[in-house]
């Protein structure tokens, strides 16, 4: 089969043939690759950043956001068929340590990351297991969900865990309205009666964002902690989530969150640098935030097959996967970029 | 009566006779002080640290750590008679704001600081209000407990927040074995399943640790962090709490914290400076801790008239507190140093 | 003032001329009243039904669903000022006791319940504390928020604590589409990303819930566990709210109930007769609920300025009591009858 | 191998020879023996009692509290090697299901409940999944904990749910020093600082809970609600767990309830019958408790290999499983029966 892949860092993907993956194990589940996101992830990859994290062998395929319909199922496999329409949680969890035992499987002890550290989605077929795999309802198209299996599933994990302290009248504020805060915002005003407060520079990000639930604008011209303050009523916001990570966007969270209240940091890049008087002093907390868990796929899924939860995508065939990765490098993509095999 | 006062910062508290206070509003109550801890604090306030803060205007009482007599109330005042012994809660709240109507005093948008930023209690009387009383044990004495008002109560709320979600076989490590950490060590074993690993670098505090909960004590000569790893399968623990805020503290505490655990900063000093990846790869919290709600010092003083929580205490008379403060200073005071009116 | 009075059990009420009363207390406030909800538990009232909990004195002022302006304040009132628009919590608590303490109102060990215990809001004036006073919106008018007060805030406490487990995907029943029905609907579908399924018998009743935000409505027919079954996959709903109580509903309602899900009681009349065997084996609970603490008030007062939740109202002039509890005890009120001095 | 064997209702059990289970599955796991624990619920299967609802086919081997050594393991089995020492879950869940996903094992959609509805621990070697195993300490013999399998997990499962409100300071009333209630006050002394107050009619189990961690006990006379009323200060317990469920004590169990307050109900054979107006007046909750989840027996295991819940047994060879059973139906066992093959 085809199967784009990384042959070396600092040098351009390639595309190759290799063998279609079998369902060899007693929970593994081919699935024919129906759309792949295009992620910054990739990038990183090839400028190495992720190599010795990974400690992937190269060649390899990359492409971790997919979905698609089940080709081949192991022995042991029961809860997908042949045929079905599935989204892919990114990790292949074992499902038996303490961490998977208690629904958290983004900390299993025992995970592999198709994409990252071993073959991944740009390709027509992709080997996965039973545990990864969520059926969606008839209504989605893998190609249209793809992205939410990564990216989405980030946002929708740190806005689900906000939205567990935040009730009628409080304030959340939302920083960056791009991919991830695209989607953290759609989830939040299905999930939370909070008000959301958007801030990001672009005025046109921040202006969709008022669209498709937030309730207040905020561009981020420098006076963007004042603006919060006052919207606030000089008190800050309940819960911040931040899905910048550099720039000074922490700096900005934290002063933006109010007494007590959460500073949730999902996107990353420079450092959190706070003096810790000031996190006794407000009772502040900082809370990290990595991918969702199967569940938590699960219910994004439950709120995209109720239109809650949408997405902008721009389809490119796989063979156009330089393209794609081009447009993306060049911020030249609105939405998402996913790869149809 | 006769009151130490700040008359100026950078010198010496000057004893001084000021008007006894009077229980004139309807919440009011005066009380007979029975014992006022001698707090780090109160020597940083001396270093003018605090007079930005607090915006209290000289000559003023100090002393933040108060038990006694109930001596006189208001005229609304139900909840504690005359002759009551109580400790009270350092700070003094409105009652009506959210926070307050939420149980968390320590956020009200109105409260005042009594030896902070209005008078305190190196004095024969304190006035305070009605809903900072706690009546306590018969068997208990005010110059016994009164140190848990403030650096008990911290130690406490932290403790009891941690505790929240360790379960059998977790572990916690307590890193600083000092004032706080022999509190928060007591309560965590009165209150907690958890395995206690105490970090300390003084070997006597850690030795003392293990006698009053501890499980395990770790000196911290460089290798601490290793220790606790090798101590919790090279995981880390599930929570990590930093007594001690300082000395590369912040850093150490958050390697020693598992994936998806909870670091408490308690202490302060340093900035807490760590890496956004760090965060959002492990989904390590960082939790800040003020002092404790009413409600909390309440059940503190449950554990102390179980007898579960214990206070070494040095007791000098209202007249040698520059002893104390000195004695506290140098380092020669083992526990809390008490000043008896 | 004028004053509607209950002067005899079994009898009507009447109107009177009583002392309009002052704020005296420190916590005093005098509300000049601007609605006032006629509830059912007014009828209960008449027929001696609350005599021997209540032991309330006759005559007196009955209403305990208030609202209006701020017409004098105590002397240590703070949180309103003369000429405040207020909706006001339903009790008077002491803000000293262990629920005070942690915000749960309505379990104050020392409270007083205007209307029922003490005069009530059915009065040109009502005297309650500042501890009941909730600031409204401006673009609220108290006449049209007074049925909050209660039965609308015993119906959001409800949804508000069955939210707090509810996910994207997950159902919840509501039973019992009529007064506090009416308004739990429109709370669950503001606060919470559950699936709502109405049940009533009234088929005009769930087609109005429908467009309130109800996903589906099932009318009782006798056929309802099992349409409840059929849209639940077979399993039950992860969250039942029974606002009926009576006629066979509390066990219907636990049938509807999934493994491992919570059957709220809100409505009351018959008992619940389960057998032991089958909450052990399917870990179901059964969750008591009052009125909700002032802290939810205020939440749903965001709610209602928002224009998430509205009432259908019917006015009287306070003159017209009686024909208000004629027409409420004839079936003849849509939404909830108001009585306006 | 020997097998015991239930080979029609109603009559006695008997020993026969059956083949030794294989491990074919890719996670099945064999189990030889160590100890199988007697229970009550033995009895109701031989009464018939379990037949309709579990289906099972005649003959059959009975047993459902097992612990062992891990003989051999399917292909897919990562998490235990032969030879290591296992207590068993008394489940066998599908690991994909909604529940199983959330750590919520005891509701999987697609369990087997060996002992029940298939071969059971009275025999040499048992069947079961890598997904129940659960190594124990090297300092704890299979023989001596398998009783903490189902019994121990259930009245860990219950304490460990209440622990979650429990403050120091609170009450716990554990209703049934038995078997149940004898593991979980050892659980609860362990977990929570909760003052426990034990009751139960035999004064010989009272006085052996206060040896145990209770610290009050109280001889059911009669006159139980009213002592527990007085040791309450006439307002009940914060939670009451109830271990026995029959002859009033669900009446009296809520009864001790405060307000707000929990009864967990874990024993069963009465029906709870109470008017809807006392839950809805009190908000008291009645909670439902299955066994606990995989999670639940490993750190019931930690609090056992910490020395913290120890279990009296009685322990026979398998071939005097008639004398075992025999034992248990005339109260002739202190603790629990244990077969060992």
């Amino acid at each position: 089969m085809r199967a784009v892949r990384v042959t070396g860092y600092h040098q351009p993907l390639e595309m190759g043939e290799v063998d279609k993956p079998t369902a060899d194990g007693p929970h593994d589940v081919v699935v024919r690759i129906g759309g792949a996101g295009v992620c910054r992830t990739d990038l990183h990859i090839l400028e190495e950043q992720w190599a010795e994290k990974s400690q992937v062998e190269l060649p390899y395929t990359i492409g971790h956001e997919n979905a698609g319909w089940v080709d081949a199922i192991g022995s042991a496999v029961t809860n997908v068929a042949v045929g079905d329409k599935v989204i892919l949680h990114p990790l292949v969890t074992c499902g038996l340590c303490r961490a998977c035992r208690a629904g958290d499987d983004v900390h299993c002890e025992n995970s592999k990351f198709p994409g990252i550290d071993t073959n991944g989605g740009y390709a027509e077929y992709l080997l996965t297991s039973a545990r990864s795999c969520v059926r969606i309802d008839d209504a989605l198209e893998p190609a249209d969900v793809a992205a939410l299996a990564d990216a989405g599933l980030t946002a929708y994990h740190a806005a689900a865990k906000a939205a567990l302290r935040l009730r009628a009248g409080d304030k959340c504020v939302v920083i960056g309205a791009g991919g991830l805060g695209h989607i953290g915002i759609q989830v939040m005003h299905a999930i939370s009666p909070a008000e959301l407060i958007v801030v990001d520079r672009n005025p046109d990000a921040v202006k969709l964002a008022l669209s498709i639930g937030a309730d207040h604008a905020v561009v981020g011209d420098g006076s963007q902690v004042d603006q919060v303050m006052e919207l606030t009523g000089g008190k800050g916001a309940e819960v911040v989530i931040d899905f910048v990570g550099e720039g000074g966007s922490t700096k900005e969270g934290i002063a933006m969150t109010r007494q007590g209240g959460d500073y949730l940091i999902v996107g990353y890049g420079e450092n959190i640098d706070v003096p810790t008087i000031d996190l006794v002093s407000t009772e502040v907390n900082i809370i990290g935030n990595l991918v969702g868990s199967y569940n938590d796929l699960v219910e994004l899924m439950a709120l995209a097959a109720q239109g809650k939860v949408t997405l902008h995508t721009a389809k490119y065939p796989l063979d156009d996967f330089q393209k794609a990765i081009d447009d993306l490098d060049n911020g030249r993509v609105r939405g998402r970029a996913i790869l149809i095999p």
